[in-house]
């Protein structure tokens, strides 16, 4: 990576106060009144059908065109009852059912703790150990600059309670993967929605696990009583929701920018994804105001992202008959915090074109890093087909003390900052909208869904 | 005051390892200790009946002498469900009920929102405005080092529920007094304890409480769902525990230490009142050990602060025939922070012994401060006696970012500045206990119960 220090002032002029609505100013606005208009959207809840209300009368508010909606369908689990405590010191545990988790009995189940540093250490664990036990897996998430504390630690999420399930465990509870001691649980998705008769999983705030964590390393036993009574409904409508800046020259070629609409419930969803979505609609709508560009700008506003990714596998099925013609495909779902390089993965033939456009972020404090972009959850189906990403890596050194818990709310949005991704977002959206040749395809080898 | 900055290194050689038990190494891990082994403990509470347990049992282990229990009815108030949502929106509010807040009925009050800035702008309103409403008080607590902020904004927490009732409100919600923005409610006592059939009355988060706000300011009548369903109970037995350092020459004259066993329910008191605990008996062990004091040191954990302050009313009217024998009464209910000065409330005639004393406290970091020291909530009532009382001040700037809330865990603990402040109680307490004089008597006219 090239380090740049140039002192970012440039993206004020095209990223702040470019357009007409009072009410909704920049990147940050947008991204607040999601949040505080709509707040907790899950796929599927009546908060989830206010949210695509809400999207597309923004779209039209901000000045895109062809708004629509492109109906999906997504599988619904509601959280219920939780309720965590110790037995023998009556002490309440803050918890909250992980994504696709089974109930317990209404009364909930009474069992002795077992704690685990890692699902290796599970693995290993002799049945008799863990059958009929509650697991708590205690794997304490590093913070890093880059997100990749998340990557380390979520397969603890994702595997734990299959895994634990396997083993004959009664139950599961995790850590939170978070990075702050909080007294907030983290939500968060599990592998268990293709699993018959789930067990309950759950995730305990940092500040608890620590708790159960000491009250263990005293050496007696701990029973815990948990009740967790989550439960699965029918497939229920939502729609990604779509708006467009049309290309002026070839408006059947698309620049797709992408973020996701849907949040966890406990979370107005501020900085999950509100941001992304504001960062990608103030970028259309400063395009849309000064500029026509040659090709379409598009963005798409995901639904589903959080318990299924079911908005974005429809979307790369439905239009994979023209997935050629969309020549690149973006998404903003990092949070709030600044921009600090940006990484392609297309046609290494055609990185030169890419350079250009990355040159010209340097003014704005976005170096160009070598290696291949990471696809987003979102954009990765598309990926999956060819369509080239270009990755915005923003800061993650945050990110994650908030991240999926009831803390995700419009204070933390940084204005400047989102400023700064929005207008990095509107220079690659118009670079590559403009570009005489494209970015070629993602080569087969490097093209895999999520 | 005078400016001090002296590196304090000597209370680490009073304040730490200075004995035996390796399970409590310090002030921190006595403070830990009834956090994690006992946690939340409202008064009349199973929890509160574990802590006098807990108190009873670690005051032996820590070598003090004639430890006993003075029991103590407390009155009772149960939180129930508790549950806030804005029903245009459907969003949920993070709410708790504030103590001795009535219940509503059980399907909750549906009713519009009317915000205050202030108690003044409260009782300024049209009683037609208020009537039937839920009224919002929403004051912004400022972050101060000494804790006048709280001083400042309580009245509002205390005093708004009565006002809005008595204009006729269906309910009153106040902005959590916290210096920080989270989602956490953070609970508190009302004046509403004497009140017959009082309203309902809660607090929301300080996050919550700003999206209420920014929904309020787009101008539209914004509607309130409030369930709160707290009930009061018959008085309950607890106790004040009481343990001490005999004197060697005067064992019937006391130097007193105190600070309060119970918490808010909410909360695992590590620094309300977890914190106090750990640095009174820290001092009071310390002494133990290596002094043989003329006087004797007692130190009282008083019950029921929270709710009543029914213990220290009660400690006072049975010791008031021997008050005159207590001379110096010290509390620790200021949290983990260092402390900055020190304060006297006595014979302005007998100041010059505490100046001595106090000369003594700068290694530590700690200056003398003219002014009136400020009696603590439960050694005020043998302050309104005469009794005098020394005010360690400690630094407040970030304890109201977790008082009275879930957010109170022993993660939140300094050790080191805990062994400072604990330091400071004990040479204070042995200072007085040996000197050849007292420090008189509070003047008539300074003598006022809290």
């Amino acid at each position: 990576m090239n380090a740049v220090n140039v002192r970012p002032l440039a993206y004020l002029i095209i990223g702040v106060a470019a357009c007409g609505s009072p009410r909704l100013r920049d990147a940050r606005d947008i991204a607040a009144s999601l949040a505080t208009d709509v707040g907790p959207r899950l796929a599927g809840s009546p908060g989830d059908h206010a949210a695509v209300a809400w999207a597309e009368r923004t779209m039209r508010e901000l000045g895109l065109s062809n708004v629509h909606t492109e109906p999906v369908m997504v599988p619904v689990w509601r959280r219920g009852v939780e309720k965590a405590e110790l037995v023998e010191s009556h002490q309440g545990l803050a918890v909250t059912a992980l994504g696709w988790s089974g109930p317990t009995p209404e009364e909930g189940i009474v069992a002795d703790v077992v704690e685990v540093g890692s699902l290796e250490a599970l693995a290993q664990m002799p049945k008799d150990a863990v059958a009929g036990k509650i697991v708590f897996a205690n794997v304490v998430m590093p913070r890093t600059d880059d997100g990749h504390g998340y990557g380390k630690t979520v397969p603890v999420r994702l595997f734990g309670p299959k895994a634990a399930m396997d083993a004959g465990a009664a139950a599961f509870v995790v850590r939170s993967l978070s990075t702050s001691t909080d007294h907030d649980p983290h939500a968060g998705s599990t592998a268990l929605r293709e699993v018959a008769n789930p067990i309950a999983a759950g995730a305990l705030a940092t500040a608890d696990a620590d708790l159960l964590h000491a009250t263990l390393a005293r050496g007696a036993p701990v029973k815990m009583k948990l009740v967790l009574r989550p439960e699965r409904g029918p497939d229920a409508p939502s729609a990604n929701v779509v708006g467009e800046v049309p290309g002026a020259k070839k408006p059947d070629e698309v620049v797709l920018l992408g973020a996701h609409l849907d949040s966890w419930d406990l979370a107005r969803g501020a900085i999950d994804d509100g941001a992304g979505c504001g960062i990608v609609l103030q970028a259309a709508r400063v395009i849309a105001a000064r500029h026509r560009p040659s090709r379409t700008v598009r963005v798409v506003l995901f639904a589903a992202e959080e318990n299924s990714v079911a908005g974005a596998k429809a979307y790369a099925a439905v239009h994979a008959p023209e997935v050629d013609k969309i020549i690149l495909a973006m998404e903003a779902d990092s949070g709030t915090d600044r921009a600090r390089y940006v990484k392609l993965l297309g046609d290494p033939a055609k990185a030169a074109a890419f350079e250009r456009i990355a040159h010209g972020l340097e003014r704005l404090g976005i170096a160009r890093a070598d290696g291949d972009a990471r696809p987003g959850t979102d954009v990765a189906p598309l990926v999956a087909l060819g369509v080239p990403t270009i990755e915005v890596r923003q800061d993650a050194t945050r990110y994650f003390d908030i991240h999926h818990s009831a803390l995700d709310t419009p204070d933390k949005l940084d204005a400047d900052a989102l400023a700064q991704v929005s207008s990095a977002f509107a220079e690659i959206a118009l670079g590559v909208a403009d570009l005489d040749g494209d970015l070629g395809r993602v080569p087969e080898a490097k093209r895999k869904a999520e």
